[in-house]
């Protein structure tokens, strides 16, 4: 190599200048790759779409709506049927669409966290209410604890290609709802400085819990000026049912100003017809439903779209969100939201897998992709997770980032300009070395353009082999209990968390909290 | 239930019609389901890259073409330079683009197996030419031999999803060229029915296979009426130099009316520039100076657009198929070849990893996907293989049949009708029982609108273990090996094979060619 350099030093230099330039470029992927190259719904379709949600709203409506929800719907147009159900005018649907803020931050706790949500901007993170937890050592399904979602949030944090990190699982120690929520937003608050999400299971919490989250943010009414917390909110039970008590909590958290998703998730074939369309017109109409009472809660509310139909095994009746038809229905409910200009959510990235098998591997990528591609901005349950949601692996998150990284590398496309096009590249190295190995160019992109996973293995089968033969399970296994042995990240003070724990019942025993 | 439906007879009557209208309805997915929703490229960066490329094919076209190329595209105003490249004017390339044949069939040779490929008409299937064979029995990698070959192609006649069967891997114990050829145009006969795809080393043994093919099919010159294999041809060695043996393989297959795929396989920061879109720029150049050649020698000619642009892991030069570029990168060169029109082939499905584990599915499917729903006509090397090609596994034969059944579930997408609007079916369901399980519709639909895999699971996690807990690549091993075990297509007749084994030098002893 020397003896190369001094026969050639202006080359030598040229190749010192594009190292220096690689270093300095933009990495290969970031939180908020643009997508929507990818439209399942023909220009006619979303309109037809359209149609068919308005229709529904107006002639049949949700039940159960609560009476702020009736009293504030009414005031704009809309009625009560004899029937119980509460009816939602076109003028004012479209009023909601055309008006609803469009474009907002997803605040985290440190720097670079943020995540500027709008357009086509993608952004991947966690999120379900597995019960399960697959046992890092033992490798077997049992009952997910809040130690396992303290890990989560800690591993989470660590891995780049995890933009957010929503409660993913339902620590099955706590013993009863107030317990769960608070303990859920202390273990997350702890574990990441990436923004959080969670569900609250009743609109009291809502309040108590946003009185730790000002604490955290500086103190009272902080939190809401940078909304670190996201609530998710099923406000629907599907067909066309508002669920009351979430109703209430959603009108709680529109008041202290948390960013919402109005999520439907109902179930192709089951809680929704099984005709994908219909599937996407039914969760379409449940989640405008949803972000109407937002709006007229609070007109400058941060609301997220969030229709994530589901597929059920009609054989069986039970869910596959792994299933092929299940990544097409979620891009379509994802450019419904584009075609509105919502900031939206869709919920990608499930395996009906039991393990990190190869099932596992494409049946989330599958979805991911579909999802990113469609442009939907905030995706949810997006790795961690698989047997439909049913289990939660340390294993999975460590694997579906590399997968994330992937898809992301996909979403953010090719750039085409005079450099890129590189006709002048070209015909010097046709012309000159015949190859394109030292090009100066080749060099420059090494970071900017490609990724190189942290994982996923590129090695020759021989190679391979001599490394001991080891799958991404194996290789995911060992990086997460690396992770979890060493990154105890420091994101509540001393005296925050005394003020938590002389206040409220925290499960979680400190000495878990720190290295062993 | 027999109580229930005593009471309703209406309902009754109404389910079993569904059921019946059920058996009859289409498949939920088919050869041929339609892609192009997905368009990395906008149409000013499509515009951008083909006048670069007639610009890089007028300025600096390609070296070392064959005597009757260089006659045939100089007749048309190309041009031989000093340095003895072949230059292509932009209105030959223009006039070739726009009158090219953009819609024939790639024949079978059993009912049901005919491809038509146009527009965004999507299949895929195998490809590649592996060295090495995964042991079906000891898991490991080893020489892949004649009777992998054959096996490979049984196994793909069974799986309704790979829709042909280009030679995946380089029987290794062929000894030399010649009996490479034969023996693989043989056995890819012998094991399956559907269109067969293979290269050729030399134009010589193009004429004789066409021989063994004119038998196959009923006589001298009948195979071109209806021709059930396809000429794979590398006809470049990139960056834009002809591979001139490749190009006289070339003009013989075309003579004998054979469709044929123009592969460019250059990979990006090696053999063709780092930047993407310069890898695209110049494997569209090098694909379609051979469609022009192709072209000129017969206007009738079956000729496959096939810009198979590479990825290198740029830190070791090394191939990687399974990365996040390669998926775009195969997706833009697809996009292309929907902007010409041309039939067109892409390479996707491949994986870096060495064992069917998560990063085996969702490299696989990634890369597909992408492809798939960019419009690729045929994708090849979607199955079966591993490693960056490197290695063939019957497992990943098996797994990759339910991925690509995912994948085109996701490419049919979302039909939008009154039907499936499914607004009465809603409002019925509504006022009604609350759920759409025993909704006619539902029952309709189940057929016709939701694939079922084969070696997927969609158990739950305990119902998963009491069954083994066995991961995805053993269930594949036990269908490989109970269809090895059965499936031996007589596809031969006797005489035929007398035929053949009385004049070549068949390495594949017959006794290995039927049931034990």
């Amino acid at each position: 190599m020397e003896k190369r350099s001094r026969k050639n030093p202006r080359r030598q230099r040229r190749l010192e200048e594009s190292l220096d330039q690689a270093e300095m470029a933009q990495p290969p992927v970031w939180p908020g790759v643009e997508g929507g190259h990818y439209k399942p719904l023909s220009i006619i379709e979303e309109e037809r779409i359209h149609t068919a949600v308005l229709d529904l709203l107006e002639r049949v409506g949700l039940s159960q709506a609560i009476p702020s929800m009736i009293e504030l719907v009414s005031a704009k147009g809309g009625r009560l049927t004899e029937q119980g159900r509460l009816l939602f005018p076109r003028a004012l649907v479209d009023d909601v669409i055309a008006n609803t803020c469009k474009s907002f931050t997803l605040h985290g706790r440190a720097e670079g966290r943020d995540l500027q949500v709008s357009g086509d901007r993608v952004h991947v993170g966690t999120g379900g209410a597995s019960p399960n937890m697959v046992d890092l050592e033992t490798g077997l399904y049992r009952d997910a604890l809040l130690q396992d979602l303290y890990d989560a949030a800690r591993l989470v944090d660590s891995l780049d290609n995890i933009h957010f990190f929503n409660r993913s699982l339902v620590a099955r120690d706590c013993p009863d709802a107030w317990s769960l929520d608070l303990n859920t937003a202390y273990v997350s608050t702890a574990g990441t400085s990436k923004h959080i999400g969670m569900s609250f299971f009743e609109a009291e919490h809502v309040e108590k819990i946003n009185e730790y989250f000002d604490l955290l943010a500086g103190g009272a009414g902080e939190f809401r000026k940078k909304p670190f917390c996201t609530l998710l909110c099923c406000h629907v039970v599907p067909p066309m049912r508002f669920a009351e008590e979430s109703c209430k909590v959603l009108e709680a958290g529109v008041r202290l100003g948390y960013p919402v998703q109005l999520i439907s998730a109902g179930q192709a074939g089951a809680t929704s017809p099984a005709t994908l369309a219909g599937s996407v017109v039914q969760s379409v109409a449940e989640s405008l439903a949803g972000m109407v009472f937002c709006y007229l809660i609070d007109p400058q509310v941060k609301a997220i779209f969030a229709p994530k139909a589901l597929v059920s095994d009609l054989r069986t009746g039970s869910m596959s969100g792994g299933s092929g038809e299940q990544g097409v229905l979620m891009a379509a409910t994802a450019q419904m939201g584009r075609y509105y200009g919502f900031v939206t959510s869709s919920m990608a990235g499930m395996t009906d897998a039991k393990t990190p098998d190869a099932q596992h591997g494409y049946e989330k990528c599958h979805g991911l992709t579909l999802a990113a591609h469609a442009g939907a901005n905030i995706i949810t349950q997006g790795c961690g997770l698989q047997a439909s949601l049913l289990g939660a692996s340390f294993e999975s998150y460590v694997i579906d980032n590399d997968m994330i990284g992937s898809v992301l590398r996909g979403v953010r496309g090719i750039e085409v300009s005079e450099e890129t096009l590189a006709l002048d590249v070209i015909e010097d190295v046709v012309n000159g070395e015949g190859h394109y190995l030292g090009a100066p160019q080749t060099l420059q992109r090494m970071k900017s353009d490609y990724l190189y996973p942290q994982v996923a293995n590129r090695q020759s089968p021989d190679d391979w082999k001599q490394a001991g033969s080891l799958d991404i399970y194996q290789r995911a296994k060992m990086t997460a209990r690396d992770v979890l042995k060493a990154h105890y990240p420091e994101l509540i003070t001393p005296e925050q968390d005394r003020w938590i724990r002389d206040r409220y019942r925290i499960l979680l025993d400190e000495k878990l909290m720190q290295p062993a």
